[in-house]
C-alpha cells in the first residue's frame, strides 16, 4: 500500500506549540466519527482529561501520548509561568507538588490501559532528572514538550515496526477479523492491529477485514470501518454476535486485536468481547494475534487477574432505564495467555510466555 | 410465581371475530417496546404479512399463530364473502387457488422459523379436508377460525408444559443467561425459554436472568428486559460480547434459549449469536438448553445445513452507509446438536439425538 493513502488519515493526537511558547493539544474528536472528522484543540490539561473520560480520545497508545500531553499543557501554560516569578528554592517544590497531583489525576482518568500511566510516569521521571540537573520549571516544561514529541514519533515507529512483524504471520489474501479499533485512531498514527493489516495490504495480502461492531460504544462500526474506508481496505461490518458464524463458515484466516494492558505472563486486557472472540478462534482453529507496542506491557503485575477492569455508565448499553433491570457494562475483559498465538510488538512476534 | 403476575403481560397475538363474522388480528407491536405497549388491530391479511416482515410480530411460535391468523383473515373477510354468490362447483377451485397463493405468500414472509410454514400448512390441510366433506367457503372460514383459536390454546399449553420440564433441570437460585427473546412476546402467551424461567421463578428458583442485548434489533434489551421487568424477575442486561466474561466469572449456571427451527438431528437454528453462546457455554462447562414447542421441529430436514438463514437489511446494523464498507447481517445461526445439553419440549427434556 502506497504511503500516500495515509494522507487521508489525520494524526490522532498531536502536541503543538506557538511562537510564544503556549502549548496546545490537537485531537480527533472520535465521538463525532464517522459522521464528521473534527480536529479539536485545547490548551487546558483539564479538557484533555475530560476528552479521555468521554472517549473523545481513546485507544491505549493514543492515551499514552494524550496523558503525557495533558501534563505538558499544564507545565507549559500554567506551571512554568507564575512560578517563574519566584526563586528556585521555593518554586521547585511547588512545581513538583502540582505536577505530581496533575500526573495522578491524568493517570486516573481511565484505569485499564497501562499506557496512560506509563506516559505520565515517564514525564514525571524526566522532570525529576532535569530538576536534579538544575533546570528551571520553564526548562522542564520545554523538556516535557520535547519528550512528548519523541513519544509521538516513537509510537508511529513502533506501529510501523510491529506492522512488519505481524504482516509476516498472515497468509496471502488473508481475511482478518478484528474487534474494536486498534487502528490509527487508537494510536498517535498508523495503528497496531490495523497497522498489521495496512502493512500486509501494502503487499497485496489482505482480501478483507471483518470488523466487529464492538458494543456498546461501537468503535468497530464507527472507527475501524471509517478508517478502513479512508485507506481503501475492503471491510465487512458485523455485529459482535456474528463472529462465531463467520468462523464456522471458514471465512476468517486470522484474528488480530490490540491490547490495553499485557501482564507479565502474557494475559491481555482488551476491549470487552475480545476474550469471547479468542475462545471462538481457538474452537475454530484460527490463530489469534495481539498487536501492541512494548509500552502496553505491564511487567509489574504477574497475571491478568491483577488488571483493573473499568466499568462504565449503564446508559451506554440501555439509553432509557427499565424498572428492575440492571446493566453490567465492563469496558474490558482479560484473554488468558493460553488463547494467544503470538503477541506482536515492535521487537518481534513472541509467544505470550516470552513477554516477561 | 403466582399466575396473577401474568396479568401484567398482554396476549402477544390473538385472532378475534365480531358479531357479523368479520375477523380481526390483535398483536403487540413489538417495534414500540419498551417505550410503549401498543396492541395493534387489523382485518387485512396483508397487514399481518407486513407486521411479520417488519418484526412488529416475531418469535417462532408467535409466527405460527400469526401466519395462520393471516390466512384466516383472508378466508373470513375476503375469500368467503364474494365467493358465496357463485355456485359450489365454480367457487371451490377459485377459493382454493386464492387460499394456496395467500398461504405461500404468508409462509414466505420470513424463511427461517419453521412455525410460520407449519401454521399455514396446517390450515391448508384442514381446509382441504373440510372441502372434501362438502363444506362451503364460509364453513371453511369458520373452521379455520376455530383452528387458529385451538392453536393459540395449544401454544400456551405447550409453553406451560415445557416450562415444567425445563424448570426441573435448573439448580436452585439459578443464574440463567438467555439470548434474544424467547418469552411471552415470542409466543401466543407465556414463553419458551422464559417460560422455563417463569416456572422456576414460581418455585423461588431464579436468582437472576442475564439478558443478552441481541444486536442488531435488540430483542434482548427491548423485549426480554421489558418482560422480566413486568413479571418481576431480576434481570441484568449485558451486551452480547460480555457473555464470555460473565461465564469466566462463574456467574452463569445455565443458558436457556428458544429455537426457530430444529432439524431431525437436533441441530438448532436460533437468533444470530446463539451458536457463539453455545461454544462459550461448552468451554466454560455450563449446560446449554433449547426450549421450543414440537411445532419448531422440522423432521423433513436431516441437519442444520438445510435450514435457510434469513439475511436482513444492512441498515439494521449500520444506520448510515460508509463508502466501501459492506455489512453482513444474518438473522440466525445454527447451533450443532453436539453443543445442546437438552432440547425441552412440551413432551419432556430430550437429548438432541432423540428428536428425530
Amino acid at each position: 500500500m502506497a504511503d500516500a493513502r495515509f494522507d487521508r488519515l489525520p494524526r490522532t493526537v498531536e502536541l503543538v506549540r506557538d511562537g510564544d511558547g503556549h502549548a496546545g493539544f490537537a485531537y480527533v474528536d472520535q465521538r463525532l466519527l464517522p459522521a464528521r472528522l473534527h480536529i479539536a484543540r485545547t490548551g487546558d490539561w483539564r479538557a484533555v482529561v475530560e476528552a479521555i473520560k468521554t472517549l473523545a480520545v481513546r485507544g491505549a497508545p493514543a492515551l499514552g501520548a494524550a496523558g503525557a500531553a495533558a501534563m505538558t499543557l499544564w507545565a507549559c501554560n500554567e506551571g512554568a509561568v507564575p512560578l517563574q516569578a519566584g526563586g528556585c528554592c521555593e518554586m521547585r517544590p511547588r512545581f513538583f507538588e502540582a505536577l505530581g497531583r496533575i500526573a495522578d489525576e491524568v493517570a486516573d482518568a481511565r484505569p485499564t490501559a497501562v499506557n496512560l500511566a506509563w506516559g505520565v510516569r515517564r514525564l514525571e521521571r524526566l522532570a525529576r532528572v532535569r530538576a536534579d540537573e538544575g533546570a528551571s520549571p520553564s526548562d522542564i516544561a520545554d523538556a516535557l514538550f520535547a519528550e512528548v514529541k519523541r513519544m509521538e514519533v516513537e509510537d508511529e515507529a513502533a506501529n510501523r515496526a510491529l506492522g512488519v512483524h505481524g504482516a509476516a504471520l498472515l497468509p496471502s489474501n488473508a481475511r482478518v477479523l478484528t474487534h474494536c479499533n486498534a487502528g490509527s485512531l487508537a494510536t498517535v498514527f498508523f495503528g497496531t492491529a490495523l497497522g498489521v493489516v495496512y502493512t500486509a495490504a501494502a503487499r497485496g495480502g489482505i482480501e478483507r477485514v471483518y470488523a466487529d461492531e464492538t458494543r456498546p460504544v461501537g468503535q468497530g462500526a464507527r472507527l475501524t470501518a471509517w478508517e478502513l474506508s479512508r485507506i481503501g481496505v475492503p471491510c465487512t461490518l458485523i455485529c459482535d454476535n456474528m463472529a462465531a458464524s463467520l468462523m464456522a463458515r471458514s471465512q476468517v484466516d486470522a484474528v488480530v486485536v490490540g491490547a490495553d494492558r499485557i501482564a507479565a505472563n502474557g494475559d491481555t486486557a482488551n476491549k470487552i468481547g475480545t476474550y469471547g472472540v479468542a475462545v471462538l478462534a481457538r474452537h475454530h482453529g484460527i490463530p489469534f494475534y495481539v498487536a501492541a507496542p512494548e509500552s502496553t506491557i505491564d511487567r509489574s503485575i504477574p497475571t491478568g487477574a491483577d488488571i483493573p477492569i473499568e466499568e462504565r455508565d449503564p446508559a451506554e448499553v440501555l439509553p432509557a432505564p427499565i424498572t428492575g433491570v440492571d446493566v453490567w457494562n465492563p469496558a474490558f475483559d482479560v484473554t488468558p495467555a493460553g488463547f494467544i498465538t503470538r503477541i506482536i510488538t515492535e521487537r518481534g512476534a513472541f509467544d505470550p510466555s516470552e513477554v516477561a
